[in-house]
């Protein structure tokens, strides 16, 4: 099959680098999360903007990374990447040289941190906590890898590594959510030792629904109490 | 039915209180921790110690309340509550005078605040984040009221103050889990305007599973990048 028009095309060695995001990410960011709705078809729940991604995800001074709120973002590069301390959080060598990889989206996800690198996935994760283990742990929101970069082994990489982050802070578990209509998200999680919990559901609580509670604290500490 | 030996007696008015909690309040969480397991017949998860739970909830310094792991204490006074401002979240008078109350556990769980005060639930919350709504939420880990306090409006209550005040800190949704068999809690969730969300499933990686990735993030990013 050729490439489609526009594309950059991928062979021989790419590296791949796992790394945190900072503001610069964000466009990115922002057109990965839609891309995420439309896959999940969930797009009706998108309002995510630049200007609330920026004010959210980076904060001024931002937090040490899983302490809160933490956007990695998956890089690809076409030459070899120099582990920066300060960022990386895990990297490794792909070979395409038996699959070259044409990725029609290249230019518009050209990477802030420049160098030929391509924007291929994100992850967003925060500490939840267990009371039963008396223990925080790492809630994975989102784990995404945009469609050409898929069943190349980054998925695994990039949820490989925030596990491997979590124990070594000492957290009690990672956890996150999927469809239970993602057959292949499901097996490939349990491929990787993940139980998925058939017995709990989310409740949540949004908009006007959560909207009508504001007040009701202050109604319920300023009546009754002092009658 | 007579009250059992060594039970309090609560009768007319009563006082209920949603407060944050402070380190004196960690036995009475960590005991109603265990009855929340026995309750969700999951003691074989349960490996609290009243010394992580102080570290965890309460380092020194400890954040403002919603920013991180954030503990809740329901107390009920015998004598009107005085809201104070900066630990009461909610408070509300109770009227028992239809039906007495017997607690046979009011000694054992004598509230560190004095006056008569007996805990009788706690709260734990933490902020989650949603790249959809690009906000941060509020994520209730557990809401859980003793046996006889039960029926008594006081879980409402609980449930209204943490979504009153998500809504007034500007989050973009408040949510928690339930267990599927537990009917009478989704009824009641759902009366308070929350939807059960069917298709959401939880991926769970913990204990030995999760202890394996450590260090492969390290590996990754060390060995193959530099061939």
């Amino acid at each position: 099959m050729a490439a489609p028009p526009n594309s950059t095309t991928f062979s021989g060695d790419v590296w791949a680098e796992l790394r945190l995001a900072d503001a610069r990410d964000v466009p990115h960011i922002h057109r990965l999360t839609h891309q995420m709705a439309e896959f999940e078809l969930l797009t009706d729940l998108f309002a995510a903007t630049e200007e609330l991604l920026t004010t959210t995800l980076f904060p001024s001074p931002t937090p040490p990374p899983f302490t809160s709120f933490t956007a990695l973002i998956l890089d690809l590069s076409p030459s070899p990447i120099v582990p920066d301390a300060s960022s990386t959080i895990a990297s490794r060598r792909l070979d395409l040289s038996a699959s070259p990889l044409a990725d029609p989206e290249a230019a518009a996800f050209a990477s802030p941190r420049g160098g030929g690198r391509v924007t291929a996935g994100f992850v967003i994760c925060f500490p939840n906590y267990s009371t039963f283990l008396s223990k925080p742990g790492l809630y994975v929101e989102d784990i995404f890898v945009r469609a050409p970069w898929r069943r190349r082994g980054l998925g695994r990489m990039m949820l490989s590594a925030v596990a491997g982050r979590a124990a070594e802070l000492g957290m009690g578990r990672v956890e996150w959510c999927v469809l239970d209509w993602n057959k292949n998200a499901i097996d490939f999680y349990e491929g990787m030792g993940a139980d998925v919990l058939p017995q709990w559901r989310i409740c949540r609580l949004a908009g006007a629904a959560l909207d009508k509670y504001k007040g009701s604290q202050e109604e319920a500490a300023g009546g009754k109490a002092a009658e």
